[in-house]
């Protein structure tokens, strides 16, 4: 075994992936019939961490000067496209550079927005921000959407990538060609929905028209028709919200909630839904669903606590791209309740293999009004099978070969009969106790020395941080499910963020961001984008138990008795395995952990105490290649 | 105005009765689509509070000794009949007195129980308590059942009441008779639903087999014939579990939940109902329904919180007498959510007319199998109306005379389509923060120097109790609905109500009477009966404002700084309304109030404290006709 630098850590040694996800499995099945239970969290950071860390404000100094026109920002939506982060906020639009890691100032540039006359109109005005460079292209779309109170469409800017100069890091950006109609690219209210994606065209999933009646699935921008999704068709949706699209093999999926029609005679039921598109679809015929999706399928996500009669999560709030966890292809997404129900939330993570495996199965159906809703025989459903792709050196070589009966089938029958089952049949983190409703997740699937822990952060509606430790080794499973509520801080800094005078609007989650590289999270308010760290483990340093009682996957203890990050550059230096070593030999110090409560002071307390500045941004946050104190 | 004896109460002029409510419902309705906040008690008891009040737990020094057989007390079941609690064990069946209220004592009787001789084998033994003297007859009929291992039917035992002797206070209870069938009376188990309730005959609510699959709504032991529910039909009962009966008008009203067959492809979904019958039933045709109700009728229950989606609190768990409030007959019930939802419970009251009016509406069918529920067109229900009553006089003068089409509807409608509506539209008392849910529910609606408020009281599975002012004038109604949270207080005493070395399960809650006239709360444990006062007033003696701030109806301020509490007897004598007077002019004592949270001191906390011996059962109890500590 190589010397270890570092000689203690605090994971035990992982089981086999395949092997950890099928005991978690029979675990959770254990749990039938009675709803979670809530653990406080091992940690509660304390307030004033917080004041460590860079806060991105607009014209905050060093950045905007008034004379450049700056105002306070107002946030509509933020979007981090590999290391760069797009702040779209009423009037502008910025782009702020989280590469290079070891970089300690925000690096931004404010692009150029169409000068408009009606802005003068009290313009409605806000963003919509697409990738065409993930594949390594030189050119960005970006959507800028102005509606001001005229009713005018909003409008698209596109920009190109420029490289930089010789002796500059960084690139930039600038207006290419004509400004085109946002429409059904972005919605006239950004509090609509507003999902876009690039994957050779351009995929988005909003509202065409200012009272946000006519919801759209759209494909533009490309060499293909453009397609939308059948008009005013309750079958198809039904006042949707979409939330979020992810490209996955030759398949674009759209997670939404909506009013379930199959249960329409039981009020308006909000359920969430997986639908599908394939990329390569170019319409139907000219009698049926021509300039329309051949291959619009959807189906109902299951996040529920199982039961006689399951208690369901239905309105889904935030999905995260795909991830591979235990070599499944899995999402996460967070879930609430309505807001006239007990307030609570749910994770649940989804295979993209069941959710693909659900579109293969059974169509469902209501055979008249007063029916209830119900599976379409096999014998009754069209070959080729309704929803499939079409493709040169198949049956038929495009989508709008497809016979009539094919099309006519589609059109009526987009909702698969059976449901996506979460896995483990059962939310992986349930929270009902938190004062605030958590609204965004994003997960890092490579924590830990040896990059296969997974790390889940929840944020709430106020900004407050849930991270969780998921997917631990079956021997500390608890009755809790499959989490470690790892710890809980704020990411709100009232003294920056808060508009003078202003209202309590001002601390509202729009966005959370996961910088892994950096080991940074990015919360966004309608003022500021904060910037925190995802561990602060110096807060154990000088007790070894504290600091292996943490449970955090981001902190190790270091032989001069520190407790320090873990950022991704040092990881791998990391090998001792110390997962037979019980906690209480580790360590001398008499100090409670582990089961702290919110109020209780940090872990670390009874250890020798470190002054704030010595786990704030220059110890824990500076290694990872975070950015200086603004 | 008389020169009052009192100086200050902390009650505001009440408004007109039926002007509060329609406010009431106005403010109601106004909190649309959100589910209610949820304000902490104004004040919390000390843990130590209960040390002062009497436990019965049956062996205890001054009640039974050793040599008479006694052992630890294991409650099934108690019942109080005006002021006599019966207190059904697993082997003895006790009588306590709660009159006459001066009583330091509790007096008890220690009934005879049948000498079975599979006592021996395991029994299983419970009782069932009816009274057959709420109009002053002399004769009780107390069922004992004996379900030994063995299966043995369940036995009941007929009491007669013996008047006293000449220098006796109380009347003593004798058997009577040979012992009958607890059949369809007692369950064999005492975990079962058992609701029985005498109205000339004894109307009875179990089910009759050792396995729980025959529920019966049972009429029996009287001049009429022997009824019941039909037997195995899911329309008429789906796994239900009966909660009350209360009589009201010409019918006995049912309360149960039960599996809603209307929703049966949603899996089972719980709901809660009420159910009638006709007193004066006599049975149907020999064709059909002999032998069985002819007027069973029964609806849905809607305890929920509005919005697009009704949130429904679906699982009832108790409900009160009918009492009168405002002018209308109203119960109150208690409810809480499945066990594997996110847990909490609401309190709902409901008017027994809009219930009737309920059964006078349309009745719910489904057509086939795969059709949902509708309504049925009022033309295709025969005349006279399923489900009357009839009577001499009448065009039909029995039952039993009523034409098969008629029966026949009524076999196979027994659903109602409409839901009877809760009082203003939502519940008026919501909890979901309580670690315990809350299953025991009482009322008094007498409170008050001028007898007219309503105080709610509600237990929880743990013996917690939690303290309600309902209906409180229409100027304090805020966003948390018609009620205000007074106090929490725990009533289970570890040192007496445990076994040594016993179970969790010692620790649940198997009953909550309340006794107006001596200003107690009895609560039930498997292996005691605690008494507690109703109000713990004297905590805020020598501080006017916290007197007042407590907003409890039964503390009043007294001339000599002491906060008295408000015995049924010395309610009259106050007179003096300070509705005019803000609380911030009441008195000089500094201490924070009106605010208290769990955990804080109590609300007298910053004015000279008094001991706990002088608010104890002494001053509070003792006063109100209460009983010294055992």
């Amino acid at each position: 075994m190589v010397s270890p630098p570092v000689l203690a850590m605090r994971t035990p040694r992982a089981p086999p992936p395949r092997l950890a996800l099928l005991l978690l499995l029979l675990l959770l099945g254990g749990a039938h019939g009675l709803f979670p239970e809530e653990p406080p969290p091992l940690s509660v950071a304390p307030r004033d961490y917080l004041s460590h860390y860079p806060v991105f404000v607009g014209s905050g100094p060093g950045r905007l000067t008034p004379a450049e026109g700056a105002e306070d920002l107002n946030i509509q939506r933020v979007l981090r496209v590999n290391r760069t982060l797009f702040i779209g906020d009423r009037d502008n639009l910025y782009r702020v550079e989280l590469e290079p890691p070891t970089s300690t100032e925000l690096r931004y540039q404010r692009l150029p927005v169409p000068p408009e006359a009606d802005l003068a109109l009290q313009p409605q005005r806000h963003q919509c921000v697409s990738d065409e460079g993930q594949a390594g292209g030189r050119v960005s779309k970006l959507c800028k959407g102005v509606a001001p109170a005229g009713r005018v469409h909003p409008l698209c800017v596109r920009f190109q990538r420029l490289q930089p100069p010789v002796r500059q890091l960084q690139y930039t950006l600038q207006p290419l060609g004509d400004n085109i109609s946002g429409m059904a690219r972005c919605p006239y209210d950004p509090k609509h929905a507003n999902v876009a994606l690039f994957s050779g065209m351009l995929f988005t999933a909003t509202v065409t028209d200012f009272l946000a009646i006519d919801a759209v699935i759209y494909r533009s921008l490309g060499d293909r028709p453009t397609l939308r999704t059948v008009k005013h068709d309750s079958k198809w949706f039904k006042e949707p919200y979409f939330v979020h699209a992810v490209e996955w093999g030759s398949h674009i999926y759209f997670f939404f909630r909506e009013i379930a029609m199959e249960f329409n005679y039981l009020e308006k039921v909000v359920v969430s839904r997986v639908a599908r598109v394939c990329k390569n679809d170019v319409g139907g015929s000219p009698r049926v669903l021509e300039k329309q999706w051949t291959s619009f399928l959807k189906a109902r996500l299951n996040c529920s606590v199982p039961g006689d009669s399951h208690f369901y999560f239905n309105v889904m709030q935030a999905v995260t791209g795909v991830v591979s966890l235990g070599g499944r292809p899995i999402v996460l997404a967070i879930f609430s309740t309505p807001s006239n129900s007990i307030p609570g939330s749910a994770v649940c993570a989804f295979d993209m293999t069941q959710v693909a495996a659900v579109f293969e199965g059974r169509f469902r159906e209501q055979k008249s009004p007063e029916s209830i809703w119900t599976p379409v025989p096999e014998d009754q459903v069209p070959r080729p099978r309704p929803g499939c792709c079409a493709a040169p050196g198949m049956q038929y070589n495009a989508s709008s070969a497809f016979p009539d009966e094919i099309l006519n089938f589609v059109k009526t029958h987009p909702l698969m009969d059976e449901a996506v089952p979460s896995l483990g049949h059962a939310p992986w983190i349930v929270r009902t106790l938190t004062r605030h409703q958590l609204t965004r997740v994003a997960v890092d699937v490579g924590a830990g020395p040896w990059g296969n822990q997974t790390v889940v952060f929840l944020g709430s509606e106020a900004g407050t941080i849930l991270k969780f430790l998921v997917w631990p080794n079956a021997s500390v499973l608890g009755t809790s499910g499959p989490s470690v509520f790892l710890e809980e801080f704020e990411t709100y800094r009232p003294d920056r963020c808060g508009r003078p005078g202003g209202s309590a609007t001002g601390q509202r989650l729009l966005g959370l961001e996961l910088d892994v590289a950096s080991g940074g999270l990015l919360a966004a308010f309608p003022h500021c984008v904060v910037r925190v760290p995802v561990a602060r483990c110096q807060q154990y340093s000088g007790c070894m138990k504290n600091c292996i009682g943490s449970q955090d996957p981001y902190c190790g203890w270091a032989p001069d008795g520190s407790c320090i990050f873990l950022s991704p550059g040092t990881r791998a230096t990391f090998e001792q395995d110390v997962s037979g070593a019980s906690t209480s030999g580790l360590g001398d110090c008499t100090g409670k952990w582990g089961n702290g409560r919110p109020g209780d002071p940090p872990l670390g307390s009874s250890c020798p105490s470190q002054p704030m500045s010595r786990w704030g941004a220059r110890t824990s946050f500076g290694r990872s290649g975070g950015l200086t104190p603004g």
